[in-house]
């Protein structure tokens, strides 16, 4: 019928599910991406099955200490996840999850794919620096700059070492993998959990730490620079703000309006000796072309 | 070696897994159990390996406006279950389930065993309830009490025929298999997940909606009886004026002193008549003996 094909123009396209992803905004502007890391890794695999043409998705930031959002959703908190065309919302990650990985496993996209190896690898990196960065910021407590690495106690140089460890055994993970993504050339559920944490650990350890990724770890800075040139992690990247702001409100650290005032700015670039050692290594073939 | 076997009296018990569950406070007082559903979900599951001997397990309640909770789980919300033995933090519901499904499997507790027809009928039941509540709870905005469902809008009508027509469905399934839970004679992941959902229903049904679950769904209340029988469901419920209090703050509703002041008092007792029923069908058989 003329008609009904009129009104759907694109009839392949309105078969599509349509997803809708509530994230968690900005405590400085609740139009702005907050800094939940489920909520980005969500994000960037619904955007995996965007990309490629499987589903629809539509993402909406959310204040939760709205009426409005707490009316609507009763306790829930992001990321939630809604299919109006089934009537169905998902409040729970495994319950999202489980969403994703049906559409993915329906149109064959390799998105779940298992590699114990990588998991292992990758799986206590953000908690270790969660505990590194609560006991260095209650150790520079009153100072006006943090200190630096050398001036640390033993205690938290533990937390330190354990997270450059870590770092390091990514490093030669990914070296002796010489692809792209965590398991090849296309990004997967691990990419999605890991390149978010890694660009966290970046600008909080810049800016509340005084630490940054060790420079010679060249294969991990060049996997972070992959992390910028994928759509699927820009669009789902938080401000740097934003990110600071996020952190400083749960380590009850005195806000100044840097933050909060500044227009929202993205660090996605790295350092230039880094990307002069990238260059030197022959990864990431395009660098050349800068 | 006697001295070490001294420090061990009970060896058997050092060797198992303590797992320390946080679980959400009530609004009224930190010191009790609040009312979310994946708390007391992870809960039961929990203490389904406790009772067996599989794992220690340690349940805290947390303020989550707190400044020391913030501090030290820098925004992740709870459930939270921490291995200390593993210096692992699991702040996620996927890694949570992920971690107690690894020990049921490890020690075979039948405690994740699939049934996709149980699946279906339970999956959307709480969902259709949240519509039917903040509909109703919407027209009854200014009447002193709730209006009878005879009252209700059509509109609204639809929302309340869905939940029964569910809860209806569940009675059945419950009449086909005749078992003590879903799958059978022992508690799965499944009750874990409707249990505390029905009794939510039919705490805030009568407190907020003029609603009760149907007298005449004999076996969903006989399967509700069950529920206030098992010590997993028992230990890890809210009293009922912390599950109302949960909700109309959601709902933005009115907090009169009847919840805040009272004395937790916890309805774990089925309505005389259904009892009977019970009785008569021959259901539960150690109902008799009361």
């Amino acid at each position: 019928m003329a008609e009904a094909y009129q009104l759907q123009p694109n009839g392949d396209s309105a078969s599509k599910p349509l997803l809708e992803l509530y994230v968690k905004a900005s405590g400085i502007d609740a139009r702005r991406i907050g800094a939940d890391l489920f909520c980005q890794e969500f994000w960037m695999e619904l955007y995996a099955l965007y990309e490629i043409g499987v589903a629809r998705v539509e993402v909406k930031t959310v204040n939760v200490n709205s009426e409005a959002f707490k009316k609507n959703f009763l306790g829930a908190q992001p990321p939630i996840m809604i299919e109006e065309e089934k009537s169905v919302t998902y409040t729970d990650n495994r319950e999202i999850e489980g969403r994703i990985f049906h559409l993915a496993k329906e149109f064959n996209v390799p998105l779940f794919e298992k590699d114990p190896s990588v998991e292992k690898r990758i799986e206590n990196l953000y908690r270790n620096f969660k505990l590194f960065l609560r006991a260095k910021v209650e150790f520079d407590k009153g100072k006006k700059v943090p200190s630096s690495v050398e001036d640390i106690s033993p205690q938290i140089k533990v937390h330190y070492n354990r997270v450059c460890e870590q770092l390091s055994s990514i490093n030669e993970l990914l070296a002796e993998r010489n692809s792209r993504y965590l398991l090849g050339n296309s990004m997967t559920e691990y990419d999605c959990e890991l390149m978010p944490r890694l660009h966290h650990i970046r600008i909080i350890g810049l800016s509340l730490l005084n630490f940054d990724i060790p420079h010679d770890f060249t294969h991990l800075w060049n996997y972070i620079l992959t992390a910028y040139r994928t759509a699927a992690f820009i669009e789902s990247c938080p401000a740097d703000q934003d990110i600071i702001h996020h952190y400083k409100e749960q380590l009850s650290l005195f806000t100044n309006q840097r933050e909060t005032l500044q227009s929202p700015t993205k660090t996605h670039t790295i350092p230039d000796k880094v990307l002069s050692a990238i260059r030197v290594k022959g990864l990431a073939p395009d660098v050349n072309m800068l």
